[in-house]
């Protein structure tokens, strides 16, 4: 299964993808045939994990392009460049959204500069939608190459929220690392933090290990500290949704004390994300903005209660994400390789260029 | 509202409870007039909280004496006998159920050397049972009296559980030392982890915060980190369900990853708990029995959920305790007052005898 996928149709397309808001319990397709119901998607974190945003969006102005009625170039990219405003305004901290729309939209730009007709304009923008993500598939791949380097045969690894081939084009980052630990014929086993409020662990993740078979087991975020005190954790491998110039690195709120904790128990902590994540125009991680949410998703347990699980009226807090120092981190594992610090030399020395 | 009361009926008694498993959206009392509603209103969390559960198993063993249809004074103790092993058979962690059951037991048992007769025995074990209720609640004042001290003017506390009132015959342990910190006048504003997987934070600390117009925000257990990083914590206060004799305490899971936190943010971490807590006889926390309980707590968001948060047949681990060494905890706030490092040496000098 695809996370998501462009599906041409008659009058332009659209972008099918697994509703991850329905996993596990049903396996429901969405297909997106209009700017509001992918935006929304977005939003409501039906398609959710940095670098499956990333693809979302870009497939969105596809889906834009290949639907406009604008007769001309200048008109379409006019669209387009209203479409990149609704899209950009979904979800703040993932980088890959916005580096992924200002890819498409140079594109864009470049076609009308050179002149391109209208319909080789919209087939060269569905391209590039789908080849960054076919990019991102085989980043993760790579990434999982580099990773699983780092994993110890017979490691108890920790992992938080899901990035998961759910999470991406497919394969993903931090469970990339492990598939392919697993794949290379490690024996491993993985913590599976469950990840409140949306519990994306124990929804997304619990669940695409179960069906690679790769032994795992549940527990409560407040859990992993006293696993790691009892000797059960032998490292942690996330992903993040951005990575600022210093090696800081946001991830779904929970990430910053699962860092703490491993250092405290001098445990290796991972990240693991493709180069689309790293921001180098951002200092450090307290630059990164951070998004707040419902607060419905704290007191109503999200979509799986009946009743709240708090008094009516009481005051919730509920960041998304939270930035991680760099200090604590013992590795950046990227398409590029495995980097360690000093980030702030050796982030910019791997960028890729352009 | 008394967490919990003993009753006389024309037959004996009963052991009335607020049903905690139903809060906040439910008030429903509970009358347990036989020792197996009893043992299962602890087993299942209806009432919990160290020092109730061991007011509730000191009313468990009254309860059985006064409906008791044994005629002699030996034959009763004997029923109390199989009545404590029911009891001690509940819940593994928290001493205060063994402490007040050894109590009963010790009573029943000088009674019986003394050769009082049957009438006098039930009214003289009732007397005790409520004597343990009655002194919790006094324990409690002066534990919050204590810790008072210990908060500043303007304080953020961050709390973990629920070491209230309802967690006590009333009053509590860490919330009577806010209690008592915002009763003094002091302005004060709680941080309440959720605390899954049963969400006594979110149900049970919100709501007597919210009762007592107590400022407070709830946040998700993983958000706490995020909170210090920011520097929105300024104290951590929690209760405990058991201390070894070198101040480790072992509390609700997650309590251990708050400690760490505090300790990496320079912030202090508070125990406040009754002497009843106290196990002198246990080197360390590792000797403490950890509960482990229920996968369905997990799997199904407890009583909340209408689905599994997990795909079905994933294996699950659900600890309800984790130790604290004592080198993380500031100061233990007891009745007898604020005890501080080394352990050891200061819990036992401060110890009450007999």
């Amino acid at each position: 299964m695809r996370t998501l996928e462009w599906i041409d149709t008659p009058d332009g397309g659209l972008v099918r993808m697994v509703d991850q808001t329905r996993l596990p319990n049903e396996t429901i397709m969405l297909d997106c045939a209009d700017l509001g119901t992918l935006a929304e998607a977005i939003r409501k974190l039906r398609i959710r994990g940095a670098p499956a945003i990333g693809c979302a969006a870009a497939q969105g102005i596809a889906l834009v392009a290949s639907r406009s009625r604008a007769e001309s170039v200048p008109g379409l990219v006019a669209e387009l460049q209203a479409a990149r405003d609704v899209l950009a305004a979904t979800r703040p901290t993932a980088v890959n959204l916005f580096w992924a729309l200002e890819r498409m939209m140079a594109r864009a730009e470049a076609l009308l500069a050179a002149g391109v007709e209208r319909k080789a304009f919209v087939q060269a923008l569905l391209q590039e939608a789908v080849a960054i993500t076919e990019d991102d598939l085989e980043r993760c791949r790579r990434i999982g190459k580099h990773g699983a380097e780092l994993i110890p045969e017979g490691a108890n690894i920790l992992t938080h929220c899901n990035a998961g081939a759910l999470a991406t084009a497919g394969y993903g980052t931090a469970l990339g690392v492990i598939r392919a630990a697993h794949d290379a014929g490690k024996r491993v086993h993985v913590w599976v933090d469950e990840t409140r409020p949306l519990l994306q662990g124990a929804r997304l993740t619990a669940w695409e290990l179960q069906q690679e078979g790769i032994p795992c087991t549940l527990i409560t975020d407040n859990m992993a500290g006293y696993l790691m005190q009892q000797g059960k954790v032998d490292c942690v491998v996330v992903g993040a949704d951005r990575i600022a110039a210093n090696g800081d690195a946001a991830n779904k709120i929970g990430t910053y004390a699962v860092a703490v904790l491993a250092h405290h128990h001098s445990l290796p902590f991972y990240v693991a994300a493709p180069f689309s994540t790293v921001d180098l125009a951002l200092a450090s991680g307290q630059d990164i903005p951070i998004e707040e949410r419902d607060h419905d998703e704290v007191a109503l347990l999200a979509h799986l209660a009946t009743q709240p699980a708090c008094p009516a009226g009481v005051s919730i807090y509920n960041p998304a994400f939270d930035p991680t120092p760099s200090d604590l981190i013992a590795a950046i594992v990227t398409e590029v390789g495995v980097i360690r610090p000093p980030y702030r030399e050796t982030l910019a020395a791997a960028a890729p260029r352009g």
